[in-house]
């Protein structure tokens, strides 16, 4: 049983409505809305990032999930591996400020120990009174989505090859759209965050509202390589569908539509482009 | 850092009233109580032990926590870190069935890879009108156990050693008292679960309760050595302060009594007795 089919298995297990059927980043019991990601060093975070920004990371990815649903932060719970001690003093300190920056009370956790790559994970608690589905695109609707696609990649590779840039902080501290998505929440027709990249997120949007989903490569804001930023994953903006006409309530851009039918497709000033190999981030 | 003194970090940090300073196992949000606990291979269960036991302790331990606020499941979110495909299968068997068993829902989580000792965590969230808190014993009352003490330890001692028994059961799959929580709850002044061991837990309850704890040995109803028992951990039996005439809901046995000061004291028939040189599972 790989991971895929681990993830299927664990569907069959998820059938309360609260859990939106494990296709929606978040459960959602009454208004408040629960998600729980874990990052693993050497795979979401770099053995050599400093531990305050590993501690804002793993902050800021589950708040991105609360985003993405209009969530306000209501409290989190930690599962914290303990590390050498200037290790976890830092931490501590990066904890305390990204908590304090997203007013995200600590409600909870524990502390274990334990040898090899560490692993954190983080509950966290939102409360939204409406949270928008991945699931709820409509034919016709536009494909939005937020700021620029693609500096968290730039600033992987940056880290990867001993270079340094400005990009790496979005790698590092990205931003969730806790304002946007609030705004958002109550208008759009389905909401999700980028994480593992811009096409494959946008291919799942289109697969969960049973869609079809064009894209212009052009008109997708992007930092770097064009196709590389729309592959690369961490970014943490809002992808949303929303009707054409509609005025948004922040600043977002339209990068293509949904449509009867299924699949993504790609186009370049118009012209249709092939697919890459690699839509982004898939677990494999 | 060490692991004391980032726990206490992390109690400078949990300031909302829901945390209860993260002294009580649980965060309470109005009526729900929410828990994160972890399990590492090696540390918490054996490398060797059964992938569907693993499923069924990583469940129990975190609805043990839920039954000694008296909650009801109302769902849980699991981090889990892949392993071998058949270990993976096992697992999702055994999860289904402790799911099952407690009608707990599974409402989400995440997936991760990652190598070295594998661990994982799970929030089980809860619905409780009355959550005691384990700092609410007062002087006078008498303090009270659930069920066997030592069992699970006596199933790891086995285990060790390549025996066998029926306590290996009570090791691997601990059994959450969670009736017994939802009718103590509304009438006791203070509880909560015995997973450290009962010397430790007792002196804990004590201690956040602002008292001194005396506990007879010959009163505690134990499997094995007694003082064994009462210094192993993994029982998950209730440990509960209540008025010494209160007629109780459920069966339990009185094993001590509140006092004015502070500390424990620790007696065997009646005479007073050095305590051990560990009380429990103590986080280093």
């Amino acid at each position: 049983m790989n991971e895929a089919e681990f993830i299927d298995a664990l569907r069959g297990l998820a059938r309360d409505p609260a859990a939106r059927g494990l296709l929606d980043d978040v459960a959602v019991l009454g208004d408040l809305v629960f998600t729980h990601d874990m990052i693993v060093e050497g795979v979401h975070f770099l053995p050599n990032d400093p531990p305050e920004d590993v501690a804002w990371k793993l902050v800021a990815v589950n708040l991105s999930d609360l985003a993405a649903k209009g969530a306000e932060p209501v409290g989190c719970l930690l599962g914290y591996t303990l590390g050498p001690a200037e290790w976890n003093a830092a931490f501590i300190a990066g904890l305390g400020a990204v908590l304090e920056h997203y007013s995200m009370p600590l409600l909870g956790g524990d502390t274990v120990k334990a040898n090899g790559p560490r692993s954190f994970g983080l509950t966290a608690i939102g409360r939204s009174a409406h949270a928008p589905a991945r699931e709820g695109a409509q034919a016709g609707d536009a494909l939005y989505v937020t700021g620029v696609i693609g500096r968290a990649g730039v600033g992987l590779e940056l880290l990867k090859t001993g270079r340094t840039g400005p990009e790496i902080e979005a790698y590092r501290r990205p931003q969730p759209r806790l304002a946007e998505g609030r705004a958002l929440a109550p208008v759009v027709h389905a909401m999700m965050d980028v994480s593992d990249g811009l096409l494959i997120d946008a291919a799942r949007m289109a697969e969960a509202s049973g869609l079809a989903v064009e894209t212009d490569l052009d008109d997708v804001p992007v930092a770097g390589d064009p196709m590389r930023a729309v592959t690369a994953g961490d970014d943490y903006e809002l992808l949303f569908a929303a009707p054409a006409d509609l005025p948004l309530p922040v600043a977002a851009t339209r990068i293509g539509r949904f449509a009867a039918g299924g699949g993504l497709s790609l186009t370049r000033g118009g012209q249709a482009i092939a697919l890459p190999s690699s839509l982004g981030w898939v677990h494999d």
